[in-house]
């Protein structure tokens, strides 16, 4: 059996809480002798600075670069905000992303029908919802330059961000929509702002030339990315994949995920292209949800984000597909069963601490 | 009584159809006595397009100069999707915006108590709903430069467009945003993406000190972009005015607009800067909504933003606002009659044309 190193980086808040239940799944998995991972642990974000004064330590990023695929919690809290802008625990998860060339970025919004209610949106809006919104990730307003503050005098500053796509970012990032298409409902929507930006048409431009080349099999739409924000908003399930930049998939993948009303259960992957020799690929996966100051070290963070998200990893790094059906499986048993942490908590359900229900996952597998 | 100098611009699609109800408004005014309005009208779009070659001619845009308002209707469809960039429909109404310093973009969120139901948000959370968006609308990435598409060689371009914010330019929407709030809740909440973009940073370092040095009365609150998309769609009944740049406020508005279910119904301004001689402002109202080719002369469209966004016209160029209160009052009156346009139509309501509707708010009058 082929061992897989992963690197937890469990970060802030509840991060390093619902990474707990990670671990005893891990073990549990390394146990029964199902499969095979050799964990190490780092530290990222506000908790890198308390020990390093960076977002990441050197020795952290190099074992980032050696694992398989690196388990994230989550950054950042009010205790960081007035760190300086370069060490901020957001730049740890920036680095990563931008070292490791993580440029796709898989957001799955599902709503899980047990939750349904829980969304602000009418039930029959939601129930049933399943789309996935691929999101650029190392490009666009990120990562461009210039990206400066300039003191003009006067009492005026300049800030300064740069929005830069180059055609094979945009390629190659299309090419993940429209192959997750084919396994989905074949149809990819592009989102972008055509109209007013240079990128847009550049945006547009390539994903109609890789559509006609290489995927005329799936159906390709183009939206402007308000009227798509607002098309999501009044009937989500028109959509399958949603493939966008940077930072409109920032917007919109949140508001896919609070659409659902199932914040607390998302997942997401960040992945890197497929090396032509070892067949591998970098990947890091995170929970769409984030450290969660207010509520962390007290046992009412859901893990369940977390746990699908080394889901995720079994699926996309280490092809164990069928392993990651049975967490699917497990976990939607669990909620059936009326278990619930505080966030989900409705009604007639039965509360539970973030280790009652990673225990209660783990016993249904 | 002073004559108020209007320019309508219809626009494109049913840009003209909903002008026409305006127009029968400003005609009746007139008429009775009550104001003293003279029009002009001139093209705008893909209509400019048509006669012209350009997305607005100099001799229009020296009319709208010149006038004491501009009521805009709606720009673009698919019979311009392969003109030039340069003057595609959109480029006349950003024109009219930045060469008229219409910075201020008042964007209201309002849902119509008898229209709750066509939300895709449960009742609850939008019955009552009423938040202004304050939109930053001549800077940030619309109109910075670089803004360009380069030829790599090799078959790769770079599309570059360039977020740029002055402290200036950022402390005048802030001011916009909290005498607003003054006469509101109160309230301000400013979004941005510090934690990835300098303007992000410097965007909440000036909000912070135009709250602190002039109006500490007031309460402001931070939230980064993607979290505030958020909360808008979880409870927006949180918020009373957001202040947001050019790009955020775009995607904003439109999902605080849907979220109302009443987007058919949303008006909006862009104001200038008061002149310190004339006491006057440079000034446009157009309906949220866009030109909807789709049912362009079919006599479908609502009129009821195009008639508001003339309201708001009264309120805030004209110094009506007891008139404003009238057209408001009016429109609600109708819409509790049960008469409805197709967009809103809904079991046990009246159908109603354009003209219909334009005409029964007038008799309400
Ligand atoms: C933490 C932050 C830098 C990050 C982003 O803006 O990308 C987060 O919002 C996300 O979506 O993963
Ligand atoms: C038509 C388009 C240029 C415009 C914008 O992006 O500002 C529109 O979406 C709006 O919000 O007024």
């Amino acid at each position: 059996m082929a061992t897989h190193k992963l690197l937890l980086l469990p970060g802030d808040g509840i991060g390093p809480e619902v990474m707990g239940e990670v671990k005893r799944l891990i073990d549990w998995l390394n146990s029964a002798g199902i499969a095979k991972f050799e964990t190490d642990t780092g530290l990222v974000g506000g908790s890198a600075y308390d020990a390093h004064k960076v977002s990441i330590s050197e020795g952290d990023m190099a074992k980032a670069l050696a694992a398989d695929a690196i388990i994230f919690g989550a950054v950042g809290g009010p205790k960081w905000d007035a760190v300086p802008y370069e060490v901020r625990p957001e730049a740890g998860l920036l680095r990563l992303r931008k070292d490791l060339a993580l440029f796709a970025n898989l957001r799955p919004a599902v709503c899980y029908p047990a939750l349904a209610d829980a969304s602000s949106l009418k039930r029959e809006a939601v129930e049933g919802l399943d789309i996935m919104i691929v999101r650029e990730l190392t490009g666009g307003v990120y990562f461009g330059e210039p990206k400066t503050i300039t003191d003009l005098g006067n009492g005026q500053k300049r800030a300064v961000d740069t929005q830069v796509y180059d055609t094979y970012e945009i390629e190659r990032i299309g090419r993940v929509a429209f192959e997750l298409a084919r396994k989905r409902k074949n149809k990819v929507t592009s989102m972008e702002k055509r109209n007013v930006m240079k990128s847009g048409v550049l945006w547009n431009e390539v994903m109609t030339q890789v559509h006609k080349r290489e995927y005329p099999d799936v159906t390709l739409e183009h939206q402007l990315a308000d009227s798509g924000g607002m098309m999501l908003v009044k009937w989500p399930k028109q959509f399958d994949v949603i493939v966008t930049d940077n930072l409109f998939g920032d917007m919109l993948s949140d508001i896919a995920a609070m659409l659902t009303g199932s914040l607390g259960m998302l997942p997401s992957a960040s992945l890197g292209e497929v090396d032509v020799k070892t067949k591998k690929r970098k990947a890091l996966y995170e929970p769409v949800h984030g450290s969660a100051p207010d509520i962390a070290g007290k046992g009412l963070a859901n893990p369940i984000a977390m746990i699908s998200s080394f889901g995720m990893a079994l699926r996309y790094s280490f092809d164990l597909g069928a392993l990651a059906d049975k967490i699917d499986a497990a976990i939607a048993a669990v909620l059936a069963s009326g278990l619930r942490t505080a966030d989900i908590k409705s009604e007639g359900t039965t509360a539970a601490s973030t280790t009652q229900m990673g225990e209660a996952i783990l016993k249904e597998l």
